[in-house]
């Protein structure tokens, strides 16, 4: 029941975060196709942002389908994950309209690390409330992935004052890391319940 | 459980991408009747994404009721045609302001080709998932409308740069194709299961 | 299961257009007192759509509740229902903006008058589909409301062009008609069911 | 049934509150780090007033979880919650770009307060419906903290106009004393029911 609704709104937070990001988007006013093309640096930037909240959507999706009990810590871990993801609109038009200058590069990187700190909180508390034995822990693991991730935003949020170009790859690069769902817990989750 | 989140995270975007569309359609500055002139070509785009838009949430509908299992490909061409759709507002924006002009119509176009395409490896992923004997593969059988679709697409963005006229009642004519919700589910579904 | 998905998406959709409508209130750029005063007749136009926008959600709640199988008309119904309701934000902003002018006064019921009906045709599926001995039907009876209404509307419209205050005075009683929510189908709904 | 339609509109609701807010922070022309500075004001705002959105939300859910039926009067008293919430994201933006000047930080304080005040007037409708034995009576008993809120709302609105750092230490004071959960209803839940 708590938990319905806790996915209920972070479902409707992730939909609106993902659809408002197109704003950004804003109507040219020429007609020709050439007017297009200062908008292609921000469409681009939209494309990364859009497949970075689908991640987040769908694992957020996997973690919560484990959970048994929503305790107010996880409440509120989760509404601190949202408030970052609420971020991500504006750094990306901010990173898109300076087509991937230094500053803003940097701030896309910081709004990336600190949604993925938030996410690691609310997966340790989801962690302790499950107690020992926890299907998260068990599927997670030495977390290599979440670690790595942190590790490479940090070097891109650094690179993007000197190599913007190095940013903005490792910025792909961890998307790709993350693009494959995390059959870590669907597995543990399997192997658990039969169907 | 999972199927009814991708529901209602389908549905949350396409509910906020056919109501932000309606932000194209700004309050002019005049308080006479004239001054809505300029904005009659925005409104008629407007009408005609949001008949899409229906038309894409019915048959997405349709289609999703008859699945059992959301695997990760699944999960990641629903994305796929949600990205495609979310360009919805900024393709009729730019044409509606333009009048219809080359470029955008043909733009227009392009979008929704690649919404149509994104539908069918959804629907061709939903088919392999439920192996042979498939009830959406029975009920779509050759899929000529969806063929038949990508068809006048094609046709409409070429002739949007020489007569767009063409091009634009060919947006229409596919709409039309599609109003008719897609009772070919319906009906094989109905013969499988009372009630 | 269908019913569920089109009762999400409506509210989902009303619920947009409600929360977007109050983007029309600008952030003023002064920071006295004084720069809220032009924003008055915006506001005061904002408070009587989020009323009627209310009292649509409330009685489309009230009527959906009765509805047993969904129909692909009464699917287009409610979508068409929830196009005109997506132009209340915009007819709003220009009554608003222009302080109760003639033209934006008019089109304000214009919307509202298409709602309306809008609403009815949605009913009369309803009715339609439940065939004889229809809960909707027996509760609606004459449905004087929905008629006086539509009167009112036509009324409101033509005095716009003359006496405006007239014309937002009959808005206001309309609203006011319908603010008691429709007990009729509660009454019949309890006297039919107990629970 | 009815329950969940309304805890669904509301979280609709709320999610896109707290989502369109984050517009206000509009994507700066520049590209260096300064360009990020006048916005600082208007960032604080805004995370004060996604804490209170969050707190709303958390406290509306625990709220509704006791409620039984849901009658015209609670519908009507959560729209009019959700009215003065919706005029948050004004009184946020208005706020954060005047760097906390004396109307706009007295104007936040004004809408806080009627969403207080909205607030109570559901829980005690909610109490009123539930008779003697309420739940909610018991859990919120003298409501020492909804009356203490009001009272620093009213001390910090006067106060914006002499002391505006008192005024917003005491917006932020208000919502340190809400951050809890209010376990006050989840104890009284828990000892009433078995999980």
């Amino acid at each position: 029941m708590k938990k319905n609704r806790l996915e209920g709104f972070s479902d409707g937070v992730i939909a609106i975060i993902i659809t408002i990001m197109v704003l950004e988007l804003k109507v040219p006013h020429g007609e020709d196709i050439e007017t297009l093309m200062p908008l292609i640096p921000v469409f681009l930037s939209y494309v990364l942002s859009f497949v970075y909240l689908g991640i987040y959507w769908n694992n957020h999706h996997h973690m919560l389908h484990a959970v048994q009990t929503v305790t107010g810590a996880i409440l509120w871990a989760n509404l601190h994950l949202l408030f970052w993801l609420s971020l991500v609109p504006f750094a990306t038009g901010w990173m898109g309209e300076n087509h991937f200058a230094a500053a803003p590069s940097a701030l896309y990187g910081v709004v990336l690390l600190m949604a993925g700190v938030a996410y690691l909180i609310l997966q340790q508390l989801i962690i302790a409330s499950q107690g020992p034995g926890s299907i998260i822990k068990e599927a997670v693991g030495g977390d290599w992935k979440g670690k790595l991730s942190a590790v490479l935003y940090v070097v891109a949020i650094l690179s993007a004052f000197r190599w913007r170009w190095i940013s903005l790859g490792l910025y792909v690069l961890v998307a790709l890391l993350w693009l494959i769902p995390d059959r870590r817990i669907e597995k543990v989750l399997r192997s658990e319940a039969p169907g």
